[in-house]
């Protein structure tokens, strides 16, 4: 794939081959995405691999069955992992304080930096990748069934297999919406339909506006893809279970 | 630079020249990296370019005075953004409900995938960037310094130029001390001290411990580098940055 052009026609793929995934380049690819910058070289990150049937299968509904999680060859769950670093504070008498605010963040960039960079590296070798937005949300069941430890949070799941039949890019953006020089610069009611213009006059827009009954795009995403009462009704649960789990500790 | 090379044998760089970054390559970089994998292609962030000497300077003592900040040609600081798109409900007269952990955690990760792919396309052009851990810290202030309203947080500040003098890769744990199969694999005191071994033997962990007046590496980082007390009292101005501008609106 030439370097180049691969970044700004990148696409989420969500159909896969039964082709397999060499064990040894499953490893490489995840040594190779472990030189992903990362908080003070502390690594506060484990991946857990979903490769059976059984695995997949026992993981679906916690993602809405999404059909990926199923169809991909790998389902890779990248956890902020807290515990590993705890154990060796334990086994070296170290006082460790990594249970708050401050450290779940870190963990979570430092997860998502690696899990991106295995993404790139996994789509230069031809893979395709879909990430599931689902995992926080049902992040206690899914580390009970992973047996993941206190510190030990799902974060990302990703979807990895060979492609079947083509994907395409979808839509950003202009990046003059996203980047501010020397201070943000807010946007005034013209701006954001300047900004939002293109995304709002694509066709499949219109489609997604009239099988929700919706006045509009902005509509459509707010309240029926990420409705106030789902995320705080998710929000609630991944509250509740990062104050046993994470926080008290 | 060969791509089968480089992501394993990429690096930290610290140091800079004073070649400048040309403007249409950042933003052709940026637009690169917006292409990144987001949640919902929502793209809840932004990221806001510190280019001129004043602009470094006023971030500096937030980023407590690291000579990166100011030694390098541009300082980029990606900031969690819902305010972006809860400007387009406001103009759409759509119900948002983003202020909650779980938006704050999905925009987090879309942040996060983005300045990592900006890392990447940035360091195959042959510039050096640097993580600063120190966003999160400061991130109250920094927001004030960087006009960021309600809903954008500052989350990961980078710090790109063309490299001045030689980086050399950090170590990292064996990757099969990341990676489980199946499900999680805890970690008993055996393991944990194969693990680290590597990493407590390198000649300048030594050099750590003997300067911090300490007994192993673990408690370097647990005590002196990231202590509890340090960690709590930047989680607490954190949460309430959080509550007041983020969870409350």
């Amino acid at each position: 794939m030439d370097i180049n052009q691969y970044f700004a026609n990148r696409c989420t793929v969500r159909n896969y081959t039964d082709k397999e995934i060499e064990p040894e380049l499953l490893i490489q690819m995840l040594d190779e995405a472990a030189h992903a910058p990362n908080t003070g070289n502390m690594q506060l990150y484990s991946v857990i691999v979903s490769r059976t049937a059984e695995e997949k299968a026992a993981l679906a509904p916690q993602h809405f069955n999404q059909p990926c999680v199923t169809g991909c060859n790998v389902l890779l769950t990248f956890c902020i992992d807290i515990n590993r670093f705890r154990r060796w504070c334990e086994a070296n008498k170290a006082e460790e304080g990594f249970g708050n605010t401050q450290m779940l963040l870190a963990a979570a960039i430092d997860t998502s930096l690696f899990a991106q960079q295995f993404n790139t590296i996994a789509e230069l070798h031809g893979l395709g990748c879909c990430y599931l937005g689902t995992t926080a949300y049902n992040a206690a069941e899914i580390a009970r069934l992973l047996d993941c430890p206190d510190g030990v949070v799902p974060l990302i799941s990703l979807a990895v297999g060979y492609p079947a039949g083509d994907s395409k890019p979808s839509d950003r953006l202009p990046i003059g919406a996203i980047v501010h020089f020397g201070k943000y610069d807010d946007y005034d009611y013209s701006r954001i339909k300047a900004i939002y213009a293109d995304k709002e006059s694509l066709e499949e827009s219109a489609g997604f506006i009239a099988q929700n009954n919706k006045e509009n795009l902005a509509q459509v995403y707010a309240e029926v893809r990420y409705p106030k009462a789902s995320n705080e009704l998710f929000s609630k649960s991944l509250d509740e279970y990062l104050d046993h789990t994470f926080f008290k500790k």
